[in-house]
């Protein structure tokens, strides 16, 4: 039985890479009834273990790890070199150098280890599928296994993989498409439709969901849990950077892009973005290591129109609230959307 | 007070220009309790005099009719004309010449004055929004106005205009996009909540709704009714080609383009999309009064390769169905679904 159909509140917590994502932030949504996420991408092993270990220091709650997979094809690396070349005024500009674009697993085995040897209550992954070794042997440790999907047809190779759950990630989402490249940009309603019309695992909505209203929506659609991120973006729990929190209060317009890490993922339309969209490669991670530094700098000094500044397409709905206030906040929401929606229903003829 | 508030059941049909709305479907909509709809775009004034009396004849229902706008904004005759020598080789390949990008208005004015000379009880807009002249005489005739809008942005500029209610459809409808261009690409749901946090008409939502539980969705997010196309394409009233027909029930996938018609719009992919969608350029409606005799040689010869087969993502859960049980179907598919939401909600803690 999945961990789903237990949670006292239908409410999961979207890992967020890069920062946003603490363990402070996951056990805070766990305690309040949600399930918490911590993000093990772009982060070492290790760094995983301890907050693995904080999250549990904080609450006896489940909660689950999302894991980056090994990125397979083909890079054309001549693109990646000219995007380099492209952006190497950018980075003189921020007084740092790219970094080399040099490819790479994320740590994904040692991650796996750790997560093997340690178990926690549930693994999402992200970029594609995982094998059916990882699959199997996390499930023989306890642990649940979900997969991110963007498409029918990936959700029936989920499903045929033998995962409990899966994240059915619309278009509408902030930050990177969680499932295999070159899938058709489904958004969420019709996706989670068309999934639940083919498989029988729990779905858990993602994408642009940042509302009460908005998660009575997905569970109304057949949604075991809405998965939100954008709307922790501004919880005090959270690792969010001060002008990311700013952008995500602010009403500017998302794009999907992949120029800021060579996949495609979506974020406030900056200049950054406006300027070298077109020139963006095909290639994570090798241009997410050639811009590193520089989005770092940008953090580092502030500067918005530089930073890849992850959100959604709700984010002006997001709020500024202790995460575990803004969990029972859009559950009461929710609840109120339904019942609304329910009473009208009877006067339908 | 708007329609949607004493509609018996809250599906509304979308207006499907080029063939599939017909009157018989309409009326079928309206008669079952929906709104059905009649689409003026692409047909001469007069033939909407008569598809308007033809509705009538079928019921006394109320109804709408769709009105495309002409398109305002600088077309690139250069681009056109490139387009259109790379589109030569498949014009003679079907054996017809492409046509003259002349441009035009569709016919509005005459249209306009028809719709006000004998008014009907709601009036949808298409391709951006109407002038206030338009708006103030349509509704001076006791014919409700509605705006379709794109982004939170148009809808405020919709308000301002002092529309009736306003058609929020997301990106992933099938068909044109019918708002202003270079809007961001919202997602139904997402939109639906930031428009109806900052304005306060009665919303109708559309796009990639095709089934109750997506009916359902929308109306718990909020919207007054749910506004269905493809939903309708199969059924026996419309007027959609047999490989229309062939295309919905298929799993094929979509995209938004500008190969057929220079402005973008949703269909399933087929070898012309794919060949020309990068080429095509910004100019509606010239692309498409150049491609219009091929296009319509496709839809003569069943030639699925060419043809522009418009359909939102949940294109493959359009039935097979009468107009009138297809509507009584969602109502109480859409009824079940927020039984389901609302009983599960009782356990949230």
């Amino acid at each position: 039985m999945s961990v789903l159909s237990v949670l006292p509140r239908p409410i999961v917590a979207a890992p967020m890479a890069g920062g946003p994502s603490t363990p402070a932030l996951a056990a805070a949504v766990s305690a309040a009834g949600g399930l918490g996420f911590l993000a093990a991408g772009m982060i070492s092993a290790d760094r995983l273990v301890a907050d693995v270990a904080e999250v549990r220091a904080r609450t006896d709650r489940p909660f689950g790890v999302n894991v980056f997979l090994p990125t397979a094809g083909a890079v054309d690396e001549a693109a990646v070199r000219a995007y380099a070349e492209r952006l190497a005024p950018e980075a003189r500009r921020h007084g740092v150098t790219l970094g080399e674009p040099r490819g790479g697993d994320d740590g994904y085995p040692a991650k796996l280890a750790a997560l093997l040897a340690d178990p926690v209550p549930v693994v999402s992954f992200a970029f594609g599928l995982p094998d059916p070794a990882a699959v199997a042997a996390l499930r023989e440790r306890g642990t649940e296994v979900w997969a991110t999907v963007n498409s029918p047809d990936a959700a029936t190779a989920a499903v045929r993989l033998g995962v409990d759950a899966m994240v059915v990630q619309g278009t509408e989402a902030g930050g990177h498409r969680g499932g295999l490249p070159d899938d058709e940009d489904y958004a969420l309603l019709p996706l989670l439709r068309l999934v639940a019309a083919s498989c029988d695992r729990p779905l858990v909505a993602a994408g642009g969901i940042a509302d009460g209203a908005g998660v009575a929506a997905v569970l109304t659609a057949g949604a075991a849990a809405a998965q939100l991120g954008t709307a922790f973006l501004r919880c005090p729990e959270a690792g969010t950077s001060p002008m990311h929190r700013a952008a995500a209060a602010s009403a500017a317009p998302t794009a999907l892009t992949r120029a800021f890490t060579g996949k495609r993922s979506r974020a406030v339309v900056n200049d950054f973005l406006r300027r070298h969209d077109r020139s963006a490669p095909v290639g994570y991670p090798q241009v997410l290591q050639l811009t590193r530094p520089l989005l770092a700098a940008a953090r580092g000094s502030g500067d918005a129109s530089v930073a890849n500044l992850w959100a959604g397409q709700a984010h002006p709905l997001a709020k500024e609230a202790p995460a575990g206030d803004l969990v029972t906040e859009l559950v009461a929401e929710a609840r109120a959307a339904l019942s609304a929606a329910a009473d009208r229903s009877t006067a339908w003829g």
